[in-house]
């Protein structure tokens, strides 16, 4: 496989891309037919072990090396191999770029990255350019450059990549999809989604423990606290996007038939974050002076080339309820998540919403049906457990990655354009095509085991 | 009161506004001192006579005359007036401008217009040129410069203006302002609203029912299928923002402290009318060739001064349940209109939502507690009762109409505006200040009985 890799690096850039790949994902499958897949996980933190936890109870996977800069984090992730009587990994600790050395282990075919954000794009393409496939968590684009040089490393490495969006796994977005593809919804023309999470207690902590207990954020800050926090302190727009689009996206084909061209986003004022620190630190505490310039609730408009319009909201310094607040429109019905109600035209009584419970029973996604019980007790109601298992799947049968490099970047650059679209008054701004026209040919091969 | 009427008229124009509109009241107040208050009623539709309806049960009030070009809607006016034992009112039903001299009758003080969208501005204004207080139904603007006359024809005539958004008045909607006036939600941040109600069966009818039976509109339709959907042919924006905007008006002070300062908008394609028209009519019905404009899912998001943002949805042209959508969420906690919940910190369980229905009743709007059995059996759930009570009262008492133009103009530009937008694919375009500055001393005395 190495051998194979060298050639595709050496070959001509003009001939690469998605022909590439797949030539690459042949040569590998020889040596997953091996043996169990033997993955790294870069980051040990809560979401590290919490994935780590789904790789050890895999008879098709082993883990064999980590890292982390953390000793706390270190310590618990041996703890957890112990605990799974597992065999002890390599653990690379010594700096931040202590990573790149369990890149040149022969002992790792994949890696998994669940590290702050900022990390996520330039691990994962140093993982691409040393040949291990690279599962990375959700998040991480600054500048739609940062996009490109992913989407350049996969093209050019041929090395599967794949981004952990677990929502587009959530059982009743699969069965709302399910009815989709049996054209329950006709033609989608408007979606909604969002991340509508009262991260309060996450953005601040005590230093201690990992949700609430105080005020604290940055160095004094503990788990995501200690660099999630600082993201709402200097940028404003949609931090945190893949949650509410990675669903939509399989709804509207994004990529494979159709996608996002432009982008407008709106910000309201910044107060919760502050409010917050008053009310359970006092006036007077040092962090009562930081200004955040993350406005409360972002909406952001996203046009697509289909003509399809996609709304997304990101609220997570209010008090409220935990709402992705997905609605899928078309031309013969909607389902809305908020009241959890489904209309379909001919079928539900005029003008009345069904209770959707029906429906996700009646239309279980067969992937839920064939794997639910084994999901059970996965992170985040089992989602977890469907994308780490869509990612190892893909990698033993040589298919191409359900969520891959193209979702990862146009996902992504939500980010960045909404931040410049906040900072021009709303200026409508551009998706690049990370495909290069490829996306006019890709076909939608999410969970299509149906 | 007509002397009075023209030394305002007469005065230099640098000297009006606001206090010479408050003059003006002040000398009308001994006309309506007198006696019932005579109403003349411009368009006797299925609208105006529902309307009409209101005024006739009234003892304060008086329908001396009205107008229409439609003899059927002529017809029916005379037999409600005969029904309701009232006296014979003068019709003036000659030709389209026939409603000029019923603003010429002495035996009509006030007069209320529920026309076609497009007389709205201009029989308003000559309505307020005549000295005649107007009730205008609501929408209706082409351009920002319509929106500039109505303003100008109120404050150079002084003559008073209301627009009957009813839905200001929706019991539950009060009570959330009942709410949010105790400081229940804190600083409000985000506002959602709009008008989503499958209107394909009003838009489309046999040319003898007023909804549906058919796929018939323009000269074949019968009621709003006459004129309402030859908009849909024409025009994409968000053609009816009134009933979304109105009430997210009361809770973010707009025109009163706060004003809209631009606006963003997105369509999606347009699809709902013509599959209709192919359902129900076939696709050769010649119909089925009309090329309609107007996006199935029109997206608006608009900031204002304090940076409170608000989003607002028009979708009349698919299959669904009718919904006005809103959302008002604050610093200290959200309003859901779609799952009719309501999430308060400290006060709901952490990150539950409660039933609203709670909230409705223990803070009901002391306007519905007081006059709720007055409004039984009135138009949309009482609302219509409200919204006329509000015009009757506040012309009694010589006080400063609830809505007012400044509300038209800033809620009507919004279809311009958002026509604009979408035209210029989405490009963030400015609300002009209508009230010249005024909004920054006027006070929201929307429902403050309270």
């Amino acid at each position: 496989m190495l051998d194979r890799r060298k050639f595709i690096r050496n070959t001509s850039l003009a001939t690469l891309g998605t022909w590439a790949s797949i030539d690459a994902l042949n040569a590998r499958s020889s040596l997953f037919n091996n043996g169990p897949i033997r993955i790294g996980i870069i980051g040990t933190g809560l979401r590290g072990r919490s994935l780590a936890s789904l790789i050890l109870k895999r008879a098709d996977c082993k883990l064999t090396a980590f890292s982390d800069i953390d000793p706390l984090a270190v310590a618990e992730m041996h703890k957890q191999i112990e605990k799974a009587s597992a065999p002890k990994a390599v653990a690379y600790t010594d700096d931040p770029y202590a990573y790149r050395k369990l890149l040149e282990s022969k002992d790792v075919d994949a890696v998994i990255i669940a590290t702050p954000w900022e990390w996520h794009a330039p691990m994962s393409i140093d993982s691409m350019k040393a040949g291990k496939a690279v599962a990375c968590e959700v998040n991480g684009a600054f500048s739609l450059q940062e996009c490109w040089d992913m989407v350049r490393a996969h093209e050019q490495t041929g090395t599967p990549f794949m981004i952990l969006e677990n929502v587009c796994y959530r059982r009743d977005v699969m069965a709302v999809l399910h009815m989709h593809r049996q054209n329950m919804f006709g033609e989608i023309l408007h979606c909604e989604g969002g991340y509508q999470h009262d991260l309060r207690h996450v953005k601040f902590n005590d230093g201690k423990q990992a949700y609430g207990g105080g005020v604290e954020f940055g160095e004094k800050g503990f788990s995501e606290a200690k660099w999630r926090t600082n993201h709402s302190v200097h940028r404003n727009g949609d931090l945190y996007p893949t949650h509410g689009i990675g669903p939509v996206a399989m709804f509207l084909d994004l990529e494979r038939g159709n996608r996002m061209t432009y982008l407008t986003s709106m910000a309201s004022p910044a107060r919760g974050l502050h409010e917050y620190i008053v009310k359970k630190g006092g006036a007077d505490h040092p962090n009562a002076k930081v200004r955040f310039e993350l406005g409360d609730v972002v909406t952001t408009m996203i046009k697509t080339a289909s003509g399809a319009t996609i709304t997304l909201t990101h609220d997570t310094n209010l008090p409220r309820p935990y709402s992705l607040g997905f609605r899928v429109q078309g031309t013969k019905g909607i389902w809305m998540d908020v009241n959890k109600s489904i209309y379909l035209e001919g079928i539900s009584t005029y003008e009345q919403w069904e209770d959707a419970k029906k429906y996700y029973e009646s239309h279980d996604h067969p992937l839920w049906k064939k794997y639910g019980s084994d999901a059970q007790g996965a992170g985040h109601g089992g989602m977890d457990w469907f994308v780490v298992n869509d990612f190892i799947e893909a990698l033993k049968n040589n298919s191409p990655m359900p969520l891959d490099v193209y979702d990862y970047a146009s996902w992504s650059a939500i980010t960045p354009l909404s931040e410049q679209s906040i900072a021009l008054g709303s200026e409508p701004v551009v998706f690049p095509d990370f495909s290069d026209g490829k996306w006019m040919k890709r076909k939608n091969v999410f969970a299509n085991q149906e």
